[in-house]
C-alpha cells in the first residue's frame, strides 16, 4: 500500500512530504488510516540524529491514533472501522520470558520500534506516525475506548504509558506522596495520572511561574527547587519522584526529598547523567532507577484507566505542514503540553 | 573512668597513645573492656580527614568486641563478664519512626557515631575502639554468641552488617544470583554471607589473580570485568550486585549485568560518583541504590546468623603499636581481608 508521510532526509534539513510503501498486509496485520499523531521529543532527537542511530529518510511518530481500514485473515481482535492506537513498539519476539511476562519493551531480542528499526519481515526501516497510514502486527495494536476524545488520545501512547508504568511499578496509590520534576509532555501526564491514582502530588520546578500550571493540572502542592528552605522542609517526604527532565542534569539535590527506601525514577533522560553525590543515597537507602515505556497489556490498561478516570493530555493541535515550526517551538519548550498532528486537517 | 587509646591529633601525624576519660557510667550504660578492635577503611578516612569532618584528637574504631566490666543500675540485658560487641552507632533518639522500626542508622535526628560524634549527654566527642575501654548505652550493645571466635568477630560489626543488611533488604536467598564487586573487607564478607544465604555468588574483578581468592571464600563463579566477551555473556544475569568499591568509580559497565528490575547497591563509596550513562538503567528498569550499615536488631540477627552458619571474616591480627603500619598497608589494599587489633597483646 502506497502512503505519504513527512520525512527527514538528513539531520539538518526540514521534514518534507515523502511517498513510500507500507508493508503488504500479512495475515496477522492491521492496516490503519492515521487520524492523529502526537509529537514526542524523541521524534525531534531522531530527526536531528542526536543519538547517532538515525536511518534516513526518517518518518517519526510513535503516538498514533487511527481507524482500521483492513485486517489480515488471522486477525481476531479488530475489524474495519475500529478506532485503534499504536505506541512505540510494533513487534517483538513473542517467545522470550519478557514477552511472555507482557514486558515486550524488555524483549530479550530487542523490540521493533515504530520507526527507525529494521522491519523483522521486510528488513526495511520502519516508518512512524507522521503519515497517512501504517501497517502493524495485531499484537501491537491497542483498542481506543469509546469514552476517549480521539484528538487528545495520541500522546497517551508514549507520554502516557511512560509515566503510568513507573507509577504502577512503584505501587502509587492513595497515601503515596509523589513528586514530579519537569513539566513538559511527560511531566504533565505524570501529574494527572498520579492524582487520578489517589496520590498526593507535588510539582518540583525551578520556575515559580509554573505553580499556576501545576495547580491547573490538579497537583496538590508546588515546590520551588531553588528555594533552599522549602527544599529542606520537604526532605524525606516522597515515596517516588518521577524525573521527566529530558536533558543531562544532576539529581543530587532531589534525592534527599525521598523517604527512606524511596525511589527517583528517570523517564525523560537517556544518555550521560551528571556526576552525582552518593551521600543522600547512602543516608536513606534511597534508589535511582529508570523506566522504559510499558508493555502492551499495561498500555491497554492505561488507556482503559484514562477512559474510566477521564484523563487526557493538554494538547495543541497542528497540521502536518506545521511540523517544522512545531519542532522549533518544542526545542525551546514552548508547548502546553503536547503537539498533536491532525491528519484530516492536513493537506499533504 | 580513665582509659588509654591511640589517637590522631592531625590529618598528617601518626596515631599515638592518648589518655582520656570514658563517660561516667550512667544507669543505662555498659562499661566494656575492649579485647579486639577491627580496622575499617573509614577509620583511615577519618584520621586523614578525607571527609572534612574529623574532630581531633580522634580515636577511631567501630568494630569492637569486649567484656563487660560494669553495668548501670537499670541495665537488664548484660552482666559483668559477658562478651559483647559495639558497632558504628552508640546512641540515637529512640523516639522517631525510624528508631521504632529498628532502623537507628536512619534516625530522624541522626545517630551518634561510635567515634567523631558529640556525645548526646556530655557533648564531648565520642572515642572509639582503638582503646582499652568504652562506655555505651545498653540499647547499642550487642551480645556475642558463644559459638563465635572472639578474635575474628570484630569485623562483623561494620563489614559484616554493611553487607548483611543489603542482602536482606533485597531478599537474597536460594535461587538468587548475586555479584560482588571489590574484594576487600566488605567484599569478602558479602561473598561469605550471600553464599551462606544460599545464593549463587559471582565475584567481579579486574584482576584475574583474584579468582583463587574468590573460590577460597566460597564464591560459585568469577567474572573478569575487563574481559568484554565474558561481561557480555553475563549480561542480565544478576538479581543484586553488591558494589563494595570504596573509591569514586563508574558503575555503567556493571549495570547491564543486572536482570530486569535488578539492583546495584553501593556499600563502599561515599561522596561523588563518576558520571554514568542511564541507557542500561532505562533498558532494564534497573536500579542504583546504596545502603548504610544496619539497625541494632538486624546487627544482632547478623551475629546470630554468623554463629549458626559458622561465618567469620578472614583476619590478620596486629597489636595497637602496629596500627600506623597497618594503615599504610590498608591504603595500598595489602590485607586479607581485615586487620584486627588484639588489645591484650598490645603493650600501650
Amino acid at each position: 500500500m502506497k502512503t505519504t508521510g513527512y520525512a527527514a532526509h538528513s539531520h539538518d534539513t526540514p521534514l518534507v512530504p515523502y511517498e513510500y510503501n507500507c508493508r503488504q498486509l500479512r495475515e496477522d496485520d492491521v492496516a490503519i488510516e492515521i487520524l492523529y499523531s502526537g509529537v514526542c521529543h524523541s521524534d525531534l532527537h531522531t530527526v536531528k540524529n542526536d543519538w547517532g542511530w538515525t536511518l534516513y529518510p526518517s518518518v517519526p511518530g510513535h503516538e498514533i491514533v487511527g481507524r482500521v481500514i483492513a485486517v489480515g485473515a488471522k486477525v481476531t481482535g479488530y475489524n474495519k472501522g475500529d478506532h485503534v492506537a499504536v505506541g512505540c513498539m510494533v513487534d517483538s519476539c513473542q517467545q522470550c520470558s519478557q514477552c511472555h511476562a507482557g514486558e515486550e519493551q524488555f524483549c530479550e531480542h530487542g523490540f521493533t520500534q515504530t520507526y527507525n528499526s529494521p522491519d523483522p519481515h521486510t528488513k526495511e526501516i520502519t516508518k512512524g506516525g507522521y503519515a497517512k497510514n501504517i501497517v502493524v502486527r495485531e499484537e501491537f495494536v491497542l483498542a481506543v475506548p469509546a469514552a476517549l476524545d480521539l484528538a487528545k488520545t495520541a500522546p497517551l501512547l508514549c507520554a502516557g504509558i511512560t509515566t503510568y508504568s513507573p507509577l504502577r511499578t512503584w505501587n502509587v496509590g492513595p497515601g503515596s506522596h509523589v513528586a514530579v520534576i519537569g513539566m513538559g509532555g511527560l511531566g504533565h501526564m505524570a501529574v494527572k495520572l498520579a492524582v487520578a491514582m489517589g496520590a498526593h502530588v507535588t510539582v518540583v520546578s525551578r520556575s515559580a511561574h509554573k505553580k499556576a500550571d501545576a495547580e491547573a493540572l490538579g497537583a496538590d502542592a508546588f515546590l520551588l527547587s531553588n528555594d533552599e528552605h522549602s527544599m529542606e522542609q520537604a526532605a524525606s517526604t516522597f515515596d517516588l519522584i518521577v524525573d521527566t527532565v529530558p536533558v543531562k542534569h544532576d539529581v543530587t539535590p532531589y534525592v534527599p526529598l525521598l523517604k527512606i527506601d524511596g525511589t527517583l525514577t528517570l523517564v525523560g533522560q537517556v544518555g550521560p547523567m551528571a556526576e552525582m553525590n552518593t551521600v543522600p543515597l547512602v543516608m536513606g537507602r534511597r534508589r535511582i532507577a529508570a523506566s522504559l515505556i510499558g508493555g502492551i497489556a499495561e498500555t491497554q490498561e492505561m488507556l482503559d484507566f484514562c477512559a474510566r478516570m477521564n484523563i487526557l493530555p493538554e494538547v495543541e493541535m497542528i497540521t502536518m505542514e506545521q511540523i517544522n515550526e512545531a519542532f522549533e517551538r518544542l526545542e525551546r519548550a514552548d508547548v502546553h503540553y503536547r503537539f498533536v498532528i491532525d491528519m484530516q486537517k492536513s493537506t499533504f
